[in-house]
């Protein structure tokens, strides 16, 4: 969805480069910027610095001089808004609200027979094309400027200390606005892990607990709960095929230092893991 | 629960002080530092000024020498890692994680009684407390402090463009974990809007039509379907009762200004918005 940022009356240029590049990493490229502090803000060294290789997000930004510029073809405009305003548009949770945005519901007639909705209230069909409008460092956005917005978007910080930095919103919702749109695949950095059934479990336990016997660690006589407790253990880990391959590896070893006979005598071959 | 947040071999000092702000904003105040480069990196300019205000973290961050220390009762790990590695934890996207790890399920036993899992594979009871490892700006964590971990976290990214600041990334772990844990609530702005009824809607647009005949818009021989349109119009606008009065306000001004019976005439007093 065409999905456009909006950085109005910004002070700090490093900020205007860590947001192109919160966009960035999200997938997002389009940022207008409403009257800056700095006219020359797109080519200053910090901006440029903090930006880190976003430098096409800021070659193609615009500077405009008033809201209304930012805002052509446009049609679903969310405010951020740190602060409570007396009127203005519902505030939300970013996540709720790009959740119900996007789920184009039909719920809006149920509402005018008379019930009171008691779900959450959505237009009946997606927008085009969303804006996100940020503030200035310093003061957030004005109230005329978030009277006219479908929302109000209002990152849940803690109560305590709500002092969000200018780009660290811009990353927050240009993610939750990313992971609604169906996100990016995660890239597995390890392949698969095949899992072991059962019985392969059982048969690298009954593999172990003779080289236990084997190195003097298992009394037969006396075995305690020393295999339950590490069946339980495995159990815990999961284990996959290439780990019993190891394990028994392991064993076989043990059983190597111990002479081939040592943990076999008095214990059956394949003993019950489950017992 | 018990949470800790591990930069380790950080470069720069406003990385560490946009780290503490991206913390305390999500309640989160546990801060270790394992070598980074400025040995005074809590106190130089650059970390107080991009700490904003989270300076008791700052006061209350420990720098350490080693990896071991900044783990000390820290019972799941962690990594953070953008790029992938040949062994180590698996790889999950933190928001799945986190649900996962929270949700105290019972899964496990199935998976060894010879069924491939094909559910998400979770530990049977929840960890007590959670260390968020972060590497080095450039070179980000180093493969044998992932092989530790429980899990290596990897924040979705365009697979274009992953170059996401280190704060950011310590900003978006934050938030997620912070929802995961039950989020904080947002405050709402505005107070909740009180629904207008049907029959509350079918009284204004009644009203609306005689003013509407009354200033000579509507023709009351010929109306079109302009009253249909106007009460879908009025329908996706889900009026509160306060905004019923101010278009019913509306109306009477509109008859004033055109004579007490100019609308009245051919007109019934209360036509049905349902036509």
């Amino acid at each position: 969805m065409k999905t456009r940022f909006v950085l109005i009356h910004t002070s700090h240029a490093g900020n205007v480069g860590a947001a192109a590049r919160a966009m960035k990493v999200m997938g997002f490229s389009d940022l207008v910027l409403v009257k800056p502090r700095w006219a020359n803000v797109l080519r200053r060294e910090e901006t440029i610095q903090r930006a880190s290789g976003a430098l096409d997000v800021l070659n193609n930004a615009r500077i405009v001089e008033t809201l209304d510029e930012a805002l052509d073809g446009m049609t679903h405009l969310c405010a951020t808004a740190m602060t409570p305003r007396d009127f203005g548009p519902p505030t939300r949770a970013p996540r709720q609200h790009f959740t119900e945005l996007l789920l184009n519901q039909e719920l809006s007639p149920l509402v005018h027979n008379g019930m009171k909705a008691d779900f959450p209230l959505v237009s009946a069909c997606q927008p085009e094309s969303v804006a996100f409008l940020f503030g200035s460092e310093r003061f957030g956005m004005q109230n005329e400027d978030v009277y006219r917005c479908h929302v109000a978007l209002s990152i849940p910080t803690d109560p305590l200390f709500g002092s969000l930095n200018l780009a660290a919103a811009v990353q927050l919702v240009a993610y939750d606005w990313r992971q609604a749109l169906g996100g990016f695949a995660v890239e597995a950095a390890t392949p698969e892990r095949q899992l072991a059934d059962g019985a392969e479990v059982a048969g690298m336990l009954a593999h172990w607990e003779r080289a236990l016997a084997g190195i003097g660690f298992l009394d037969p006589a006396s075995p305690k709960k020393l295999m339950p407790r590490l069946n339980q253990l495995f159990n815990r880990s999961e284990l996959s095929i290439e780990e019993i391959h190891i394990l028994r590896g392991i064993a076989k070893a043990m059983l190597q230092r111990t002479g081939p006979d040592a943990g076999k005598a008095s214990l059956p071959a394949a003993a019950s893991p489950d017992q």
